[in-house]
Parts: C-alpha cells; sequence; structure tokens
C-alpha cells in the first residue's frame, strides 16, 4: 500500500499520482464508479474494465443488509463475491445510516437504526464497522463517521464533527489487517474552523488517506470549492485526499484544481438512467423530442461503446420504451464520459497544461444549473421514499 | 437467398441446414432471440454474437408505433438502427394485433386497432404490413395474419385461416424487394383438417418459407406436438419451417424432432427476467432461499459469461436487491444455454446420433408441469394489463 505524487501543476493544486493496492496500481487523480450493492448499476466488471475503471466502490451499509456480510464471508470476500478483481473501496455506511436509515439514536457508543428495506432494527459501532469492512475486504476501507445534514448550526456540526474523530480513533484501534488501507473522514460541515479541528485530529492521528465528507449535500457550489480548498490545506502532502460525493464534470475540475486525489458520486451513473448524458456542452436530456430522429451519437468525438454503435435516436427510442438496454447505454457513455476526463486531466497535469485544458473544456461545457439539481435531488428524495419494490 | 438442407436424422424427422440470406449464413435447426422493440432485453448486439446467435428478430406491431416506421426508414433500416449487422427477421403483427392491441375491428380489408400504449387508433392491412417490413428492411419477412387465441370453436378458427390466406396472397403480390423472404403463416388451430387446408393454400402460392402459427397458446403439449407433425407432413421439404413461438429446452426437441428448422420464443428471455434460469436438471428460481449463499455456477458445466465468472448466490443477491444487472446476467445465461443447446442438436444431427443425444438430455431434464406454465402465463398476462410505465 502506497502513494505517490508523481507530478504537481505549477499553476494549481492540481496533482498527477500513483495509488498502489494489493489488487492492482490507481493514476490519480481518480473517479470511482459506485457498486453500492456489489455491482455497478447495469454494468459487468468486464465492462467496466473497457471503460476505464481502475477502483470501484462498494457500500458496507447496503452489503451488510444484503446479502449480509456473513454470506461474502462465505462467498471468500467482495473481490469474489462480485467479481471485480482490481482495487476495490468500501464506504463505512456512516452516510448511509445518517442519510437512508431510519434513524433510532445516536450515542458515542453507536447508531441504532431501522433498515429502510424492511425496517428490522440494527445497532452500528465504530468497531463492528471496522471489523465488517475487514471481512468485505476491500483495499481501502473508511472510517465511521457521523454525517449530518447540510445546516448552519455550528453546534450540530462540531458535535458530529467531534464524534466523527472520536469514532476515527475507535476504528483505527480495532482495525488489525494489514493488508488494507484505512482512511479517515474529515467532517465539519460549511465552516472552516471545524473543518480545521478535524483535520487536526485526524493528522495527528494519522492515517493513510483522508477523506473529505460531508460536501455535496445541497450547499452552494461556491462554499464546496472553498471549504475544500481550506481543508485541502491542512492535510499532509503525501497522503491520498479522497472527496466523497462529487462527479460531475465541472466538480471533477475544481476539486483537481483543489488538489483532491479520489472522487466518487453516484451522479454520472444515476442521471444516466435517468436519461441525462455527458457531452462537451454540458448534460443532454435523451427523452427530449429533438432526438427522435437524431442521426448521430450522443457526443460527437466520444469513443465509448454507446456513441460508436448506437445513434442518439435509437437511444432515444429505448428510453421512450423503457427498455433495459438504455440504462446500460446510457451508463457506458456516462462513466466513459468522466473516466476519459480524468485521463486528459492525469495527461494535462503531467504535461504541464491543467489550467488550459481546464479552461477549454469549461468554456464549451455549460453546467446544469442550480435550479434543475435542486429538482433532480428533489425528484431523486420522492422516489428513495418509494416502497423499494416499486423502484424501476 | 436460400436453404439447403444437409443432413436428415435416419430416425425422426430432424434435419439440419443452412439458411443464406443477404446478412449471413445460418445454420438450423436455429432459436431465434426476441428483439421485439429493436432490442433484445438488457442486451448488446454484440452479446448476442458472443452468446451465438445467428439471427434475432423484432416485430413490425411495436416499431410501427414506436419509434415509427419513418424515424427507422430515416435512419437506414432496421439493421443499422439497432446496431444488428446479421440476419434478421421481422414479426408481421399480426399475433400482436390480436393478442395485445385492444382491437377494434377485423374485416378483410384489414384490421382496425387501438394501440397498447396510447389507445390510438391505427387501420393495419397486409399490404401495410408489407410495405413497413419493406422499409425496415429485415432478410425475413412475414405474411400479415390472423391470429385468433386457443378455441375449440371450429368456425371461428376457419373463418381466420381463410382470412390469413387471402392476406397472404395479398402479401405476396404487393412484395417488391427481391432481397428479403417472404414467408406464409400456417394457420388453422389444433383443427388438421384446417391445418391442411391452410399448408395446400400456401404452398400453391409459393412461399419462401412456411411458418406454423397459433400455436403454444395454451393448448396442451401432447397437441401442439399433433399439430406440429401433422403439418410439418403437409409442407416442402425443401423450404425452411418455422414454429412460432416456441422456446424451452423440451419443446424445441420436440419441434425438431418434428422438422422444424427455425424457432422463436420470448420465454428464455422473459422468464430469465423473473428468476427462472435453465438448467440442465430442469428450470430454477433463483430466488429461493436455497441459492442464498451457494457458491456454485447456476448451471455446471455452463460456458456463458454468467456461469463463467458469478456465483448463483451473486445472482441471487442482485435479483434480491432488483439490481438491472440481474436481468442481463439471467438473459445471458438463459440465451446461451438455448443456443449451445442447438449447436448441440445440429451436431448431433449431423454425426447421426440425435434421438440418443434427445433422450439423454430429457432423461436428465425435468420440464416445468402445465401447473407452472399455466401460473406464469397468469402472471405474465397480469403484467401486460399493466400500464406501461408501471412496468419493470
Amino acid at each position: 500500500m502506497s502513494f505517490e505524487v508523481t507530478k504537481s501543476c505549477p499553476y494549481t493544486r492540481a496533482r498527477s499520482g500513483v495509488l498502489t493496492t494489493p489488487h492492482g496500481v490507481v493514476p490519480t487523480p481518480v473517479f470511482v464508479p459506485v457498486g453500492t450493492q456489489a455491482t455497478v448499476k447495469s454494468l459487468t466488471p468486464q465492462e467496466l474494465v473497457s471503460l476505464g475503471a481502475t477502483i470501484i466502490l462498494g457500500n458496507t451499509y447496503h452489503l451488510y443488509l444484503r446479502p449480509g456480510i456473513e454470506v461474502i464471508e462465505k462467498l471468500g470476500g467482495l473481490h469474489r463475491f462480485m467479481g471485480w478483481h482490481g482495487p476495490l473501496i468500501t464506504d463505512s455506511g456512516g452516510y448511509q445510516v445518517f442519510s437512508l436509515a431510519h434513524l433510532s439514536r445516536v450515542s458515542d457508543a453507536g447508531v441504532l437504526f431501522r433498515s429502510h428495506i424492511d425496517g428490522s432494527e440494527h445497532f452500528l459501532t465504530p468497531e463492528l464497522c471496522v471489523q465488517f469492512q475487514q471481512i468485505l475486504g476491500a483495499d481501502i476501507i473508511m472510517a465511521f463517521d457521523e454525517c449530518p445534514p447540510y445546516t448552519d448550526d455550528l453546534n450540530a456540526v462540531k458535535e458530529a464533527m467531534e464524534r466523527t474523530n472520536r469514532w476515527a480513533q475507535r476504528c483505527q484501534s480495532s482495525k488489525q489487517r494489514s493488508d488494507q488501507a484505512l482512511y479517515g473522514i474529515v467532517q465539519g460541515g460549511v465552516f472552516m474552523e471545524l473543518r480545521r479541528q478535524s483535520a487536526n485530529s485526524l493528522t495527528s492521528l494519522g492515517f493513510e488517506g483522508y477523506a473529505l465528507g460531508g460536501l455535496s449535500l445541497g450547499e452552494p457550489k461556491e462554499v464546496t470549492n472553498a471549504v475544500v480548498e481550506e481543508t485541502v490545506g491542512f492535510l499532509p502532502e503525501d497522503k491520498p485526499r479522497y472527496l466523497m460525493g462529487v462527479g460531475s464534470p465541472e466538480d471533477l475540475f475544481e476539486g483537481v484544481s483543489r488538489g483532491i486525489d479520489i472522487f466518487d458520486s453516484v451522479l454520472p451513473t444515476r442521471i444516466a438512467r435517468n436519461g441525462g448524458l455527458f457531452t462537451h456542452c454540458g448534460r443532454k436530456i435523451i427523452r427530449n423530442t429533438r432526438f427522435r430522429d437524431w442521426d448521430g451519437p450522443i457526443d460527437e468525438g466520444c469513443d465509448c461503446y454507446t456513441c460508436r454503435n448506437f445513434s442518439a435516436a435509437y437511444l432515444h427510442h429505448l428510453f421512450k420504451c423503457e427498455e433495459l438496454l438504455s440504462y446500460r447505454l446510457a451508463t457506458i457513455h456516462n462513466l466513459r464520459f468522466v473516466m476519459r476526463l480524468m485521463e486528459e486531466m492525469r495527461r494535462h497535469i503531467l504535461d504541464g497544461s491543467f489550467p488550459s485544458f481546464k479552461d477549454s473544456f469549461l468554456e464549451g461545457y455549460e453546467p446544469t444549473d442550480e435550479e434543475t439539481r435542486f429538482a433532480q435531488r428533489q425528484e431523486w428524495r420522492k422516489w428513495r421514499g418509494t416502497k423499494f419494490s416499486e423502484r424501476s
């Protein structure tokens, strides 16, 4: 397990590096596709490799509930269970327990919650969380954190941050496997002073990597960027920095510019399944009537399987018919778009031209406005509130 | 366009042959995966090729309603639209108009119906049906037929059969493209005399292939087999025979034994999406709890991507979570199972050992009983009755 910074951009904090894990090497900065329930929705491991994915993420909360940690243990660990033989991260489940489950009680001991699937009651502690992640066997495991919603209540955020730091220490103490890297998660909301305290506390414990949690939760983008910028300043240069929950093209640029090495987000895959497709001009809605007989690819110049083989009209048809292939072809496109963007960022960091690459990309790219982002988030929350069996 | 019988089984009516089309060569007997809406549900054309599919089927009724024949015309025909560059059949839509649409009026002129999608009214004639199929551009196109439900009302079946024969002649007269083969569809329900009349009428017109329609609609299996056996006797030796709607392993054997060359059915793909998986012992229900931690493939010895890479436990997990990948991995398995079965049948016909291969396969294979088949059919009808947008 090692991390090496190979090149730093002379104009921004962007840097390229190499993360070495027991299951392979990951060039950074890197985007990590999310395979919440031991599958990146609709895709095979084979396809992920061909899209350029070098590392993916699974979720302890979901896998604990289904199929159960003991099943994956019996099947030989998460890598073998899901047929992914490359580097793997498991998220600790902290974020999910606080956002997805029905919370019953939080104390220093741990979290009592009810499953979002069947309402069954469970108690999760930092120690159990590490134990589960050791059984799952990912290359990178995450400390159990308390992730409060976006709020301006400083005291609430401070309390959660301090508990997160105490839990981080307990995670560190209970970790036994030496072939897994444990990352701490910096909390503190949008309060710079809290971020500083959190970062200092974690770095004094010493983790193999540092994640920035509690961002991309609905706060304005300028706030996210400012917090990232400030927080990175409190973190060591020689350890990987992981910005959790960020995945839009414009946000990836902002994170990389500020010295982030690792990103994960469901955004590219989730919006794909809703028919939102990345192009070099911005996000397109494939159900729009103008694509009905559009005889070109979604994004001119894209090298993905979808764009090389199918017209936008065909994709439009598949979405209109709610055909299963639609989710897949759209997911392939969006993930490849992001993977290729990261490849290009790495290349431009290496040859010293990152700022001009960033400028030229963002000049042509119209980001989705806050209003649409907000509407999409609400749509998603509504959907999440439906019974699981009703979801598509 | 040609068809050649290369070898006949000395003990049964089974035969192997080669069907040559403008888009490639199809060894027979062959199973044709169904791509109703210009997609074999959940799979890419690339995957279909790797599964061993040599020919697939699209549906004129569905494609006429969505995306519309004019869209596919503008996009360069069905092959190009869906990215399938091999041999292709389009079904005429007769069966769908009578089973899926809301029927308004049938006369010799044609069929007035309401779309199952939005209730819009449409009028389809044999001439339009051929015109549409010429625009779609499949290698094999089907005559427009009236397909009544399974019934013992001889007069109703007779009337539909006679109309089907009159329509077949009109289809033949209106066909202009010489690079497409037009197949006639024998109707007549379970009445041997009607089947004979239908077959004689169609063979005197002379088609490039003959399909058996109106079977596999809920009649007992012995009846299907008897009708197939009798009807094949009325058809010429030198033309392909196509049994529509048959696709279970045991039924494929019965059809091949009786001289059928081509089969199509949604069964392997539809039951896959419901978690019903073929094995050499019979159909397994992957959601069954016994697969929860089953650390072997679905079907020992299967060479499909799913069985080579994933445990039954993983598939069980994906189905329990309603993950998109579940439909895909199950579809890959079932289609490959059927493709490989057909490959083996062809091999055994060629080397003269078809009857013993059939016996040894069926000895180990427990067919799904009539009761389960009936229940599954009812389940499907119920599902079909739901609003399209509610379907998974």
